[in-house]
C-alpha cells in the first residue's frame, strides 16, 4: 500500500484531477445528503450521480448494502475509470470503500468523512469492510483512497451522540500514544476538535505507516476494541444499540480493569472517572455476557482461538497481544454488570 | 503485485510451510471431492478441513457462494494465520480466492486446478471474481495465491465437454502468441496436455507480468472474451448452457468475423474452420441478439459505454482496444445465428 493524499479542507476538491475519471459517483446515507452533500456540491463535477441510501446504519453495512451499491452503479453504466466518492460516517467509508475495492476488481475513491470518528478513524488508514452476520467487519480488503478529505466544517450538523462516538476513538488514542489529548478530554466542554483530529490523524497515519497490515503497531489500534466491538454487536439486539465509539469507550472500561486486576495497571481510577464524566452510563444488565463472549471468540484479531487484547501498563504505554481467558472475559463483563 | 510461486507437481505441497499457518481448508465441489481430493488428501496436513460444495456451478459464483465459504470458516473458526486451498475448476478457484482476499481482510491461499481451463487461464494470474446479479465476474480483486500447482494428472477423470472448454482457451493463446499451439489442436486427437498447459501457462505470466492491472498487453487476454461472456451469460438462461471456454471459443469466432468484415483479417475461413471441427454446432437461435448486447454493454472492459473488444489482424497479431458499434456487434450474433 503507498500512502494516500489527505487534506483538511474541502478547497482541495478543486485541485482534484476529475477529468480522468468518465463518472463520478458520491455515495450516502439520506442525512448526510441533506446536510453535507450541499457544501461539497458545488466543487463535484456538474453530472455527479448520487447514490443515497434510503436509511443507513450498522445493520446495513452488510452484503445487502453492497448489493444497493453495485446496483446502482450497474444501472448507472459505472466503468473502470469511474470515482466513488464516499459522503459519511464510518458506514459510508466502510462499506463505500469495500464496494470500491471489488467493483469490477477495483475503482479508485475519495472519503470524506462527516462524522468526527470518521475524520480521526474509519475514513483513514486503509481498512474497507462489512459485517457478515452479526460479525462487525469480518470481510473487507486494505484498500486505500485516493484522496481524504477531513474538514471539520461537518462537525457543526452533527448529532451529540455521534460528537460522543468520536471521543470514543480520541480517548483511544490519548491512552495509547498521546496524554495531551487525554488532558484536552478532561477540559470539558469547549474542546478544539481541529486541533485533536490532526492529532489523531498524525497518530493513526504514523502507526499505519509503520505496520499497515497489522502485523505488529497497528494492533495498538484495537485497544478497546476486542470487548467494544462485542459489546456494540449485542446492544444491536436491545433497544440501546451503542453507536461505535461509545462501545469502543466501554471497550477501555473493561480492557482497564483487565489491566488492572491482572497486570500492572495503576491508573484505572482515572480512566473509569474520565470515562464516567464523558459517556454516562449504560444498562449493561440487558446484554448477554456468554453471547458477548462469542463474539469475543470470532473476533478477527484471535489466533488459534485465544482472545487477544491490548493491555495498558501506563498512560501512552499499551501492549499489544495479551490474551484472555474465558474466565477473565467473563469476569470482566461481570464487573461491568452484563448478564 | 509480486510473482507468486508455480509448480507443475503436487509433490511440491510436501515442501510447503504449512506449520505457518494455524488451520488449513480445502473448499471443492462435489465431484473435485470424490475424484480429485483423494489424489493429494496424503500431501496435505491430517487435520485439513473440506470445505464441500453440495453442488458448484457458474450459477454459485455468486454472493450465495461466498456466504456459504464464509460461513464454514466461521463456523470451524477461521483466523487471519488460516489457509485456504482451492481445489477445482474456474468456479472455485474465482470465487474461493476472492473469499479468501476478502476473509478478514486477507488471508493466503493457494490454487490446485483440476480442469484444463483452470490450467491454462482461471487459475493463474492473480484474479478473483464473482457473478453479481447476471453479469459475470463483476465483483472481485487482483490477488496472487501464495502457490499455483499445476499437475495435468487431473485430467484423466476429466469429462470431454471440459477438455473443450480449457481447448476454447489454448486456441486464445495460439491466436494472439503462439502459432504453434494452433498447430497442436490442428493436429486432432493425441493432444500433448502438459506440453500445451506449460506453453499457455508461459504466455500468460509474461504478459501478466507485463501488465498486471490490465491497462494494456493484458487485454489482449480478453481475445474473445467480448462475445464470450456474454453468450456464456445468456445460455445459462437455455437448456443449454455454454461452458465458459467453449463461450470463448464462439467468441472467438464471432470477433475474427468482425476482424474479417470491418478489419483487415485474411484468414477467417481457417478460424471458422477449426472451431467447427473442436467444438461442433450450438443451437444459437435459443439465444436472444438484444439481451446478449445488453451483457455486452455491461462488461467490465467498457470504458465510457462503447464496447471494447480485440481485433485480429492475423495468427499471433491482435490488437486490444478496438470499439465495435452497436451495429456491428448484432451483425455478428446475426451471422452466428442468434435470434
Amino acid at each position: 500500500m503507498t500512502n494516500n493524499k489527505e487534506s483538511f479542507s474541502i478547497e482541495s476538491l478543486k485541485d482534484f484531477p476529475f477529468e480522468n475519471y468518465t463518472k463520478v459517483f458520491c455515495i450516502q446515507g439520506p442525512l448526510t445528503h441533506r446536510f453535507c452533500y450541499p457544501v461539497i456540491e458545488e466543487l463535484l463535477p456538474k453530472n455527479t450521480i448520487s447514490i443515497v441510501f434510503n436509511e443507513l446504519n450498522e445493520g446495513l453495512k452488510n452484503m445487502d448494502g453492497c448489493s444497493f451499491i453495485w446496483q446502482e452503479l450497474i444501472n448507472h453504466n459505472a466503468d473502470r475509470k469511474s470515482l466513488i466518492i464516499n459522503l459519511g460516517g464510518g458506514v459510508v467509508t466502510d462499506i463505500g470503500g469495500y464496494c470500491a475495492a471489488t467493483f469490477k476488481r477495483g475503482v479508485h475513491f475519495i472519503n470524506i468523512p462527516t462524522t468526527l470518528l470518521g475524520m480521526v478513524d474509519a475514513a483513514i488508514g486503509g481498512k474497507t469492510g462489512i459485517n457478515f452476520g452479526s460479525i462487525k467487519n469480518q470481510i473487507g480488503t486494505f484498500s486505500l483512497p485516493e484522496l481524504t478529505i477531513i474538514d471539520s466544517i461537518f462537525l457543526k450538523t452533527l448529532p451529540k451522540n455521534e460528537m460522543l462516538s468520536g471521543l470514543g476513538e480520541v480517548l483511544k488514542y490519548g491512552l495509547i500514544k498521546d496524554v495531551s489529548l487525554i488532558k484536552e478530554l478532561e477540559s470539558g466542554a469547549n474542546l478544539n476538535y481541529q486541533t485533536i483530529i490532526e492529532k489523531c490523524v498524525a497518530i493513526k497515519n504514523q502507526v499505519v505507516k509503520n505496520d499497515p497490515f497489522e502485523n505488529g503497531e497497528r494492533k495498538l489500534l484495537n485497544f478497546g476494541h476486542t470487548f467494544g466491538h462485542a459489546l456494540e454487536s449485542e446492544s444491536h439486539k436491545t433497544a440501546k444499540p451503542l453507536f461505535h465509539g461509545v462501545a469502543v469507550a466501554y471497550g477501555i472500561l473493561a480492557e482497564s480493569w483487565l489491566a488492572k486486576e491482572f497486570g500492572s495497571f495503576k491508573a484505572f481510577e482515572k480512566v473509569e472517572q474520565l470515562i464516567n464524566n464523558l459517556f454516562g452510563t449504560y444498562p449493561f444488565e440487558q446484554l448477554d455476557s456468554m453471547s458477548i463472549l462469542a463474539y469475543m471468540k470470532a473476533d478477527k484479531k484471535n489466533i488459534n482461538g485465544e482472545i487477544n487484547y491490548c493491555q495498558i501498563a501506563e498512560f501512552g504505554q499499551v501492549e499489544i497481544n495479551h490474551i484472555a481467558s474465558e474466565t477473565q472475559v467473563l469476569k470482566a463483563l461481570s464487573w461491568l454488570g452484563c448478564n
